[in-house]
């Protein structure tokens, strides 16, 4: 049994400092690297493929939608077009930094509001998905355990990984709580580390049945996620679980 | 003796149309297509490349200061590391839409006041060419005729091409004559193709010496500047110059 | 009996040419000045307000969402807090060019999806009048004849001006056809002409009763377009509608 | 004797923190507001115009180069055309929040390297402070004591108030000594408050001899600068110096 721990890095614009990159990186395994549409700069891109590098972490792409100001967290509707053209774009812009730095483009996952659209929406997860292929069919696809990005993934010819959130309550129907409803963000370690366990270990059930999940979302901005993904890393060992 | 004939293309942006790309096509033997920073986007990428496909024109990446409101053309101070990674960026956002559509991205060729401030900075020209050089060696970086931009691609390791502008005005020492002086830029094709011959078989005068001119540029903007691609290939043609 | 012809303009960008103003500028009487968000730029912005107030044409801006690269035509999803911040800022700021024309801002009227999305959504709406009030409860407010935004103009204690479109068909309900139906946008100018009349007379009706139409709004982007304004302009005269 | 003190605000942008706003107010009279250009957004500008309202200090506008990625300190060469549109625009913006809070605007300081630029380059300082004064010749332009910015500001019927900044080393020719000098920037408040105080009773010795400074520039982004604002407002009042 595996599963693979990921977070968004790279997070930083300009003047602009955005999360806690060094310090999550000794307990992931696939950084997720902002492209500059929703937060990145070349600047921030290049250092942040760097770190990674240098700490034997996997870079993959997190594109969003072009919205630096909403932090791609707003919706929008995009021609599935736009939507492809516009992950190509910015999987290939960060792909540059990982030639230029001598390691390999390993995943993709959508930033955002694009990812949580993507999920549910199916011709905009296959025109992610089309973006990412157009790239390399070698590349991994990452999207919400059971979600239509996945089942979209499949369909281009690639490879998906289905994510799961510790640190996110889940409705019966496998969808992730809304944000804006009480409960939806656990803050306490203990039940962010049984959590991982539990969906590294089970999956999630949807109404399609029970769906696996690869990969685990952690985050690194503030000590208390620190402290999580610590919890996590050490309940994962203490069940046996390896880390892919 | 050969020629290559260049021309800067996918300068539209969203709802906005520029350049006429289609018509000039057939004239020129490499494309500089826009990346996205002075004019361009993804979906005028992804078109652009596709149209050089199918005409069998090179295609080149037109990197550019960030500066959509001023098409580039504005002089900024950037810092050798952001302008070697502001280039690296863009040659990898292009370079997605040629290894998607199957060709080659062959050349690196800088707009507007990037070109410029590079032919004449040195240090300015080393980070441009580093950038292009830790995306790909085999990248050819098109510059200025005897300027510091191709001594720069010399030392890292790139093969460079000396542009010559037909259309243009030199001063004595092989510089371009400033837009801003009377009589800088030609509008008459016959004398625009004399100076094409000219600059295939003469190539430039500078301080350093003799250089030679491997490239053109041509425009298609607007009906004189096809006028003009016209009768540049027809004077090459009959002077015996070939295209590279 | 009057009627106001209003017409988008300003929406030109840095290199960019868009629109014909100065063609349209004699048949009509309010101008929706591009704020810079969709389109437009300071510049623009400078010389569309001199060429309104030197034609004794009425100035008003236009904003938009924050999507250059999507001409302001996307939906995107705000909270009401930024919708109304993010008009009260374009507003002030084509009001600093009113104001050092000499020239009075008379009114606003939203652009593309977001006049779409505030026609049809009330908190939207709300956010949007709550923006164009806080700057001035002179303003005038345009929004579709019948629309959200209207009703949101009068809570606002803003006047409202209908708008209705001679160059559209109607549904039933006294919405627009959507542009991805047949025979949604009208070329004809005898029947664009007497749209207009017909509009201008008996206004609209909708589920809630008729409602009047204030406004009308020409395009001069093209010359059919702009034969259609001279049509319309000819037949209000004819029926003896008089220019509010 | 009187002197004002101010400081740069609302320059946090999207998700982005930035400075400690209402941690430096108490200290301060004047707040520089970011427009949008190189820091803030529509949020942020209400939000900090709303603070600075209920603190009565007084509220500029703090207009800036377009250069989000850059914070606005990248030098650009930008025509005068364009320097007095970009400041009309950004001023009218800041305006309209501070006319929806009922405060008065007051005053114009340009940002970062439009202030650097123009405090040496006439043609630009000209250019700025035609913006301000096409907005309202009531607003006092603020500018390096002794630069050209102030003199166009005379020349453009404004009030000019010469700045003067106590953490920074002089040259003898009263310019600001570069930051890439060691000892440009002062660090203890002791030093700070002892500049402050000889700063508004001396002014500084120009070329042109000895000019006044009207406003001291602090900052209150990291505890130190806090401490140092502090120690100013302190040794001001222990000076008998009153605050403007």
């Amino acid at each position: 049994m595996q599963i693979d721990l990921n977070c968004d890095m790279g997070e930083s614009f300009g003047a602009y400092r955005l999360g806690n990159d060094a310090a999550i990186l000794p307990y992931i395994r696939s950084a997720n690297v902002a492209c500059g549409w929703h937060a990145g700069d070349p600047l921030v891109m290049d250092a942040t493929v760097g770190l990674c590098a240098a700490a034997g972490v996997r870079v993959g792409a997190h594109p969003s939608y072009p919205d630096l100001q909403g932090f791609g967290r707003r919706e929008m509707s995009l021609s599935p077009e736009e939507a492809e053209a516009f992950v190509l774009y910015q999987v290939g812009a960060l792909a540059a930094f990982t030639r230029a730095a001598g390691v390999e483009l390993t995943h993709v996952k959508p930033h955002g509001a694009l990812y949580n659209q993507a999920s549910n929406d199916r011709v905009l997860a296959g025109a992610v998905a089309r973006g990412v292929a157009r790239f390399s069919r070698e590349l991994v696809l990452v999207g919400l355990a059971g979600s239509a990005l996945l089942a979209a993934a499949a369909e281009a010819g690639l490879k998906g990984a289905g994510e799961g959130f510790p640190d996110r309550a889940y409705e019966p129907d496998g969808s992730l709580r809304s944000r804006r409803v009480a409960g939806a963000v656990l803050n306490d370690p203990v039940q962010i580390a049984a959590n991982a366990v539990h969906l590294a270990r089970q999956g999630i059930i949807t109404s399609q049945g029970r769906v696996a999940v690869e990969t685990l979302c952690l985050h690194g901005d503030n000590p208390a996620s620190l402290a999580a993904a610590q919890a996590v890393r050490k309940a994962l060992e203490e069940a046996g679980i390896s880390l892919g």
